[in-house]
This record gives structure tokens, C-alpha cells and sequence, in this order.
């Protein structure tokens, strides 16, 4: 086993050809076993372990550096610079993360996990290594469908002008998580096809250098390419032609299922947890089809990841052209959506809290500020989201319930989510965001209002006196408890409230409060800078009333555990509860 | 004269050629005269009179849809859709913005002022046609830098692979507001010295069919080349070559100075009001190159608008390596910041408040999650800035302050201002921005602290009792004004604090506060909503401590007059003071 004496690059440069590819199965195998057991990027990563060796053959990382775009592809990488522990033995495992991270390595110069930014850092280290006068080689490393995001361009125009060396390793899998579809990729497929011999070449066009290889799969024919453009004194873009998931069968066949895939059985590819039973993916999934079948004007749109609102195969084939998936094109989505909605359509955006915040600007200005009635679907906006540290679904709540026009919504069940969905849909006066809730679906216990246009209008959900606890979205179960064990414990009867909008207050409410309340608690799953308890804090500021701010600290975390961080914040039933008590003078 | 009969584009249909040409002189000598008078955006719309003629004449508006990218182009646009009063008589002037604006005609389908959104805008407008089986034609008119952003290049991909009307009409006059630099624009150049021929063509090579068309200036050309794509059945670029400033020789001259130029005399092209005398911009451009002389690894960058720190050629000429213009791209020049940042470089970055908001994800993912110590400088972060509503200030405080590891700064004079960027470019721990001050340049009274790495300190200016007075940046003027008001007439004397970082509190400070003062009153120069005074009452919650916030609304205003807003939102010594003494029980 070769894989056992690699403790960094230097032990690779010795081997031969057919020694890194014995290294190459060894690494495959070693993913395997892991991501088997703790699921993982699968696609990316089988399909770049010859690129990766040969990265490291040929350059001289640290010194050399590479920026992984994503770097959801950098588990060989990880595997070649010290860290392969965390992918052969099964209690290290853990002290890894998935994308690349200083902390854990000098070779590993960037914490990142969006996509399109790679030519632009790599930009900006050949320009900080010119300004010294030093000679590093210097590799962006993307593809995977991160070449369609905006940025990529910016960075592929600006890069073109560094008159240094600047290496573009492009890693072209014809796909990005999903199908790729735009015109980018369509020229990338006539480059494959004439093996980069076609008359357009958008990269020469940029004034790049550019040269093409079909086997970006074979470590020999990847080493010769990086040979020839080591220490380049010019920007060069190399194309790389990889197949996702290469070496296992199940991914090579179903490449999006597989980009990123669970725990499962490595004989036969099966999820260890299949997800099963009710779910809101699914739902929202099964409404949005009926809608498009009775108004040919509802669409909707995703970018490259079409999960978000369980659109498989099957259901963008049923939705026809009623279905975008747009790529990685926030920009370009949210700014499409509101061209829609001017004309008449009915556009249903949907993706990751963290992504959304790409397209900020197109959000404020083209939706926001020209009052398109565009429904935004925020998924995974919650601490119970994924808990990697590019990936927080912290900070959606505070960043765009802030942008006049925009009517934040915050459901906290299953009808009352879609009550807030069919009316956003139906109504042509508002941009509407909406958190998808989190977890296990939970029924209404009462009918759910169906009209949200008297805007900011709270729902008490219990009247009662003294305290009053305004529970938003996925934190109002936490408000149900608190005032559950206020009353069973404290013979208090607090009033509870679902305030259903973030991005406004009822502010006859909040002066109706005064007249029997004097403690006020709020309850929001997102950071309290900026968001909906400093809100009510403002509110109050001139009154005696005693507000309690619940939420997540404006802080970066990684790979946390979200029960720990609640008790940190204080965010529990109990810590609540006493804070209550003191604040009444009851303690 | 032509021109005082038409209202509207029906009336320029039946004009012949010859006729037309009178007609784009007229247009002009109406521009020329407004201009001189009001100031505009004098390059883009001088180049864009024979077109915007053509378009007119060859297309059916509104029900043919223009959407104009950036749109400040747009003017003739406007005299042609009924709206020419606007630009004939001086007291009607006022009546039209300098954007798009569907409140003013049905003509205008987006309010539109940032770059690089007219494809995406155009996807949409066209989507939703084909969604309800009509066939009105979309055209997006692009050009003037915009291409650049990398929007454009997500909605040119996506574009290309609608499979009906879409014409995208690229006005290119070589320029973006500064000269361009990427390879895009070598690429386009190539285009025009082949007359659209050569080999390498990125719009084909994306799927578009593709037309040149040398004569952008020429209402026959424009007119012949427009008819040729009218109605066509699939996507399609028209690539035109323009001159920007065409008619006028200052602005044919100077393109980059009348890109947007100020009230002038006509004759002779000179500023009615010259800028005289001290002001932050030529202080930051002095300081910044002296700093580079000094330090080699001190760089620059701008995307666009050099201007920003008055770096006009011969500034730029003398940086040399140590400045980068990178055209419209914020998001590359944020994240290839945090690149020179992590190779041992010294950025600034520097540009408008509003244009900062494209680029939150880089700022959030790449300078922020990677700590890179990059100095971001915000420019017109003021109510008293640009008062356009797609370039309001207003919204980058809560907007950036809420990033975890970011140092949002806060100058109140100038001395302050340049300790400040100084320690900023110095250290290396912090992604910092700073507010560059705004309007006359105020010095301090005292000696200001050079190091700002004990994050959060606020500043004491007064000690006093009773009351506390914190105010921000730009509005700390006010607040000394409101000190000294309620010394002299209320015999209080209170304390008055610069707090510095709009991103932190000082909480040792907010609780010795407590010791002696009953009312705190926030003062800031943005939207309260997610802002600094919330994070004050957010503290102060549970405390008998009373809080006033004063800052602006959340709303979207155009054209605006600062001395009536900031009287409608209570922002004026006088109401502050009266709601002091009625917090303090003094009335």
C-alpha cells in the first residue's frame, strides 16, 4: 500500500506512473469507506483524484498554490497533505472538514464553500506574489458548474491582464449538481467535442493561453499537461475533461443524486436512512406541480440545485417549461424572476439561505425596489440547517428583512407555510420571502390565516398577561414550551405570539402589550444582530417595558452541534423561563 | 423643429431619414442645454441618440419591451415616449429622474441604476411572454461597461438557451466609466477591428446568432440593422459601435470626465461649479500614494469608479502596478482583495456604498469567514450622498455591520478618518470598512487614537450625567449640537460618545452608563432597521435604561431633499432635544 507512506506532496514526487495509479485506486477506496459510513461531495471528489495527484507532482504546494473553487473536491487533496488519517481510519475521521480549511493545513489557503471565486482569489495572489517580487505558480482549480456563477467571468476578464503566470485548471464534468444547461455549457461540449480545436474559444477570446485535455482522468496524460505549463509566464486556462464519480458505479451512473449523497451501503449503493414519510420537499414539490398545472404562468426556478424543492428527473420533466433550473445563477436568477413578474408571471425562486445572500443586490434593486411580486423560497434558513461554516443559515432573516418592500414570512407549521405560499403566489403587490421550515412537519392545531397582505399583522396565539412571548418560525415551538412551563410551573398565563412577518412590527399590538405586560421575549432562529428582537427592543426603547432578545450570536461557527450552541446562547426552555422570573422580580 | 411634435413613438414612424437625423440634432441641443444646466450622465446618452431613434422607429413600444441596462442612458428614451417637456422647458426639468421609472411612463418597464441586469431582466420579460403565447419582442440594450459584471455573463449563458425572441443590443463605445481594462474589452476590440468577423466570438460561441454593426451613431445603419432582427424567433446579439460623448467636443475628448459631468457652460465645457479647496477625496489619493511609495505591497482597486478616491490618470499613471481598476466587477475585486490580503499584500478597496451591496457574498465568505485583512472604503454611506433610490446610502451599515469578524468604522473628521485607515492598512488581523466621512472636511479638536485593535472602545467626548448621547460617523455633528442645546437651555449636562465601530458594543461602557444617566440616545447616519440604535435598545432591554434611536427609515426615497427627510424622521436637534426631556419627565 502505497497510501500509508504519504505524509505530504514530497512522498508522491518519487513514485512512478503506474505507482500513483495503484495511489489512485488506494485513494478511491479510502473515500469509499468513508463516505460510506459519513456521507460526503461524492461525485466531485471520484471523479479528481488523478488531477489531484498529479497537482501535486508536478507543482510544489505550499510554495505553489492552489485555490479549490468550492473545494467540495479537495478530499485527495486533503489525503496528499498530511491528513490521510482522517480519511483511513474511522476515529479520526471527524477532524477533517469537507471543504478546504487553513486551520487544518498550510496547504489549504482558503475557507471556502461558494462557488465562482477561485479565479478571483488566484488573481489576487499572483498579484500580491508580483507586488513582491516573488515567482510562485499560482492554479485555480474549478468547474463542476461553478464556471456559470458571474464571478467566474469577472475573474476570468480581470485574470486575463496579469501579464504573470496565472493557471486556470478548468475541470469540465458536464455537469454541475444538476444538468447543466446554459449556453456556457454548450460551448464547453463543442470544445470536448473538437478537443479544444473549435473556431470560438471563449477563453482565448479573453486573451488566455489555452490548451485542452480530453484525459483528465489519467495521472501520466495530467502530469505531461501540467508539465508543459508550470511556471508559465501568462495567464493559461488548462481544460480538463473528468468524468463525476468516476470508479464507482452508482455515481458514474446517477451523477446528481450522487454529487453529494448520504451514508450507504457500499456494495449496492443503497442510503443507509432512506428518508421516508411526510416531508416538506416533497410537499411543496407535489403543490407546486398541481399549481403549474392550473396556471401555465406559475414557474419555477432554481440554481443548479433543484433538491431544494425535491424537483427530480421526473418532476422537471413533468413541469416542462414551467421548470428553470438556471445553473449556478443566483444573479441572474432572482433579476430573471422579477422579468417574470413584471410580465405577468408568477415566479417561485427557490435555494439555500446561504446562497441567496449572492444575489443581495438583485433582491434591494430589480425585485425590492421595482415591487415585483416574486416568491422567494429560503430552505435551510434555521441553526438546525447544515452546520458547515460557508453553509450557516443564520443570516438570511437579518439581511433581507432589512430591504424595504420585502415582506418576510416566518410559518411555523405545515398549512400556515402553505397559506403564506399560495397567497405569496396569488398576490401581485409584494416581493415575499418565506422560510421553508425545518425538520419533521407539524401540523396547525386552528385554521391558518389564507390572507397576508394586512401586512404585519401578529397572530396571538394564546391571550394571556404579564409576559409575552413572540415566537418567529422554526423557534415558535420553543415559545409553545416556554409558555407551557411558565404556566405549569409559575402559575403565570403569558401570552404567547406567532409574529409570522420578520420584516415588520404590529405596532398596535406591541402598544396594546403595555397595558398588561411588562416582560416582552422574543424568539428568532437567526442572529439577533440586525434581525427581529432588536426590532422590538427599538420599539420599546422609551417605554418600561423589559424586553428579552433570544437568537444566534453574530459569530462564524464550524461543524457545531446545535444543542450545545442553543444552551450556549441560552436559547433553552429553562434558561428562558428563569430569565423571565428575574426580569418579573419573581426570583 | 421636429422634436415639439413628438409625443410619443408613433410620432417618429413616419419621419424620413433625413428628417431623423434633424431629429438627433435636436435631441442633442435639448440634452446640451439641460445638461449644462442640471448635470447628467452627458457620455452614454450623447452616444445613444441615433439608436435609441431606431429602436424607436423600427420597434412597437410598449409592447415591444426595452430594457436599459444601467439606464442612465435612457434620455432620449424619454423625450421620445412623451416625455420631452422634461427635457425642453427648464421648469419641467425636475419632472423626470435620470433612470428608467415606470411611475413616469408605460414606456419604462424597471426602475434600473446598477449595472449588468438588462439579459437577465430581458429572460424574464421574455419567459413570461412565451408562458402566455404572446410574441412582442424583448430587447435588452446593454453596453457602456456593464458587460463586464458578471450578471451579464450568467444571463448571457442562460439566455442563449431560450428557444425564441431575444435580442440583446450591445452598445459598445470602448468605455465603462473609466477606460476598461479586462479581457472581455480585448475581445470586443477584436470584434470591432474584424468588423464583428473574427475567429473567436464569445456570443456564438454561447449559441447566439450574432450581427455588427459599425455605425452605432448612424440612424440608416441603426435603422437597417434593427429591421433585420425584428421578430426574430431566437436569441440573437446586435453588437454596435458607438462613440461615447458623440457631438460634443469636451465630452468626445474627455470620455471619462463626462461620463457623468456636473453643470457646465456651454460654450466652453467648464464647471459652473469647480470643486475648490480641501476635500476627502484628494486627501485619500494624496495619502494613498505617498503610502505606496513607502510600502510596495500597498495596492488599490476600484471597479470603475477611480473617482471614488479621486485617482484620475495622472494618479493612476503614477500608482503604476499598485492600482487596478477591474471594470464593473465588485465581486472579483472583493475577492481578489482577500487574495493579495492572504499572500502578504495591503488592499484598499474603494467604492459607492450602493455598489458595495453586489458583492455582500464575497465580502461575508471570502474576507470575513477567512479573516483577510482587507480595508474596504465606503463612499456616499450618507443620507446627504447621491439621493437617487437605486443609489441610496443608507443601507451598508446594517447591511455589513451584522458580518461576524468584519470592523465597521465610523470616522467624525478627518484625523480621525486617516488614523483610522491607517491602522487599518497596517494590521492584519481585521476585514475592516470604513465610512469615508461625507461633505465639507471637518478637523478634530483634540488628539485622536491611533489604534483601533481593542475592538469596540467607545469614545467619551463629554463626561456628564443624565443623559448619553451616542452618535455615529456623519451624525456626530448633530449630536454635539444636541449636547450643546440641552447644556444651554435645560441646564443638563450630558455625556456625549463617538462610538467608532457600528459592528460591536462597548458593554463596559453601556453599564457604567447605568451608574448615572437614565436616557441614551443612538444617532446614525442609516436605516434604523438592523442597525447600531437596535443593538443599543437590544442591550438596554432588561435594564430601566431608556433608549431613543435616531437614524432613517426603511424605505425607498427618490429624489429626495435631506433637510425635509431628516425633519420627517424626527432627525433634527430640536425634536431630539424635546424628546430627551419628555424621556427625562422634564416636560
Amino acid at each position: 500500500m502505497f497510501l500509508e507512506n504519504i505524509n505530504g506532496p514530497q512522498d508522491i514526487k518519487s513514485l512512478k506512473i503506474k505507482d500513483l495509479n495503484i495511489l489512485a485506486s488506494e485513494i478511491r477506496e479510502a473515500l469509499l469507506d468513508k463516505m460510506s459510513n459519513c456521507g460526503g461531495h461524492f461525485g466531485p471528489n471520484f471523479g479528481f483524484v488523478e488531477a489531484t495527484i498529479a497537482l501535486h507532482y508536478v507543482f510544489n504546494s505550499p510554495v505553489d498554490k492552489f485555490v479549490f473553487d468550492v473545494s467540495h473536491q479537495s478530499y485527495t487533496h486533503k489525503i496528499l497533505t498530511g491528513r490521510k488519517d482522517a480519511f483511513l481510519k474511522p476515529d479520526h475521521y471527524g477532524e477533517v472538514t469537507g471543504y478546504t480549511e487553513p486551520l487544518e493545513s498550510e496547504h489549504d489557503l482558503f475557507t471556502v464553500g461558494h462557488t465562482s471565486t477561485s479565479v478571483s482569489l488566484a488573481c489576487g495572489l499572483a498579484k500580491a506574489r508580483d507586488l513582491k517580487g516573488h515567482t510562485e505558480n499560482v492554479v485555480a482549480i474549478i468547474g463542476d458548474g461553478s464556471l456559470s456563477g458571474g464571478e467566474a467571468f469577472e475573474g476570468l476578464s480581470c485574470g486575463a491582464r496579469l501579464e504573470s503566470n496565472l493557471i486556470v485548471l478548468l475541470n469540465d464534468n458536464n455537469m454541475a449538481i444538476s444538468d447543466v444547461n446554459g449556453g456556457l455549457y454548450k460551448h464547453l461540449q463543442d470544445l470536448r467535442n473538437s478537443k479544444g480545436t473549435c473556431s470560438n474559444n471563449i477563453f482565448k477570446a479573453f486573451g488566455y493561453d489555452y490548451i485542452y485535455e480530453e484525459d483528465g482522468n489519467d495521472v501520466g496524460a495530467m502530469i505531461r499537461v501540467l508539465q508543459k505549463v508550470k511556471d508559465t509566464d501568462h495567464p493559461i486556462v488548462v481544460h480538463i475533461h473528468t468524468q463525476k464519480g468516476k470508479g464507482y458505479q452508482p455515481a458514474e451512473k446517477s451523477r446528481e443524486d450522487w454529487h453529494w449523497f448520504p451514508p450507504f451501503i457500499k456494495e449496492t449503493g443503497e442510503k443507509r436512512k432512506p428518508m421516508t414519510g411526510e416531508n416538506y420537499d416533497n410537499l411543496v414539490a407535489e403543490y407546486l406541480l398541481d399549481k403549474m398545472k392550473k396556471d401555465p404562468t406559475v414557474i419555477a426556478l432554481c440554481a443548479a440545485v433543484p433538491a431544494t424543492i425535491a424537483f427530480d428527473k421526473a418532476h422537471r420533466d413533468e413541469a416542462g417549461k414551467q421548470f428553470m433550473d438556471v445553473d449556478i445563477c443566483e444573479q441572474h436568477m432572482l433579476s430573471m424572476a422579477a422579468g417574470i413578474a413584471k410580465n405577468g408571471g408568477k415566479p417561485i425562486v427557490a435555494t439555500f439561505s446561504t446562497f441567496f445572500q449572492r444575489a443581495y443586490d438583485q433582491i434591494a434593486q430589480d425585485i425590492c425596489i421595482n415591487k415585483c411580486p416574486v416568491t422567494i423560497l429560503i430552505r435551510n434558513g434555521s441553526v438546525w440547517a447544515g452546520n458547515d461554516v460557508t453553509h450557516l443559515g443564520w443570516f438570511d432573516m437579518a439581511l433581507f428583512s432589512n430591504i424595504p418592500n420585502l415582506v418576510f414570512l416566518c410559518p411555523t407549521n405545515c398549512e400556515e407555510y402553505f397559506a403564506m405560499l399560495d397567497w405569496s403566489i396569488e398576490q401581485n403587490d409584494f416581493p415575499v420571502v418565506i422560510r421553508i421550515p425545518r425538520g419533521k412537519v407539524v401540523h396547525a392545531n386552528e385554521p391558518v390565516e389564507k390572507n397576508y397582505s394586512d401586512l404585519n399583522k401578529f397572530h396571538v396565539v394564546q391571550e394571556g398577561e404579564k409576559v409575552a412571548v413572540l415566537a418567529l418560525g422554526d423557534f415558535f415551538q420553543i415559545g409553545e414550551e416556554v409558555v407551557e412551563h411558565l404556566k405549569n410551573f409559575s402559575g403565570l398565563k403569558p401570552t404567547l405570539i406567532n409574529p409570522r412577518y420578520a420584516s415588520g412590527l404590529d405596532e398596535n399590538l406591541l402598544n396594546t402589550l403595555q397595558q398588561n405586560h411588562s416582560v416582552v421575549v422574543t424568539l428568532e432562529d437567526s442572529i439577533l444582530d440586525g434581525g427581529f428582537g432588536q426590532k422590538i427592543a427599538g420599539f420599546y426603547g422609551r417605554t418600561n417595558m423589559k424586553v428579552l432578545n433570544y437568537g444566534l450570536k453574530k459569530e462564524f461557527l464550524d461543524g457545531y452541534n446545535v444543542t450545545a450552541v442553543l444552551k450556549e446562547y441560552g436559547i433553552t426552555c429553562e434558561n428562558i423561563v428563569d430569565n423571565i422570573l428575574n426580569a418579573l422580580n419573581r426570583k
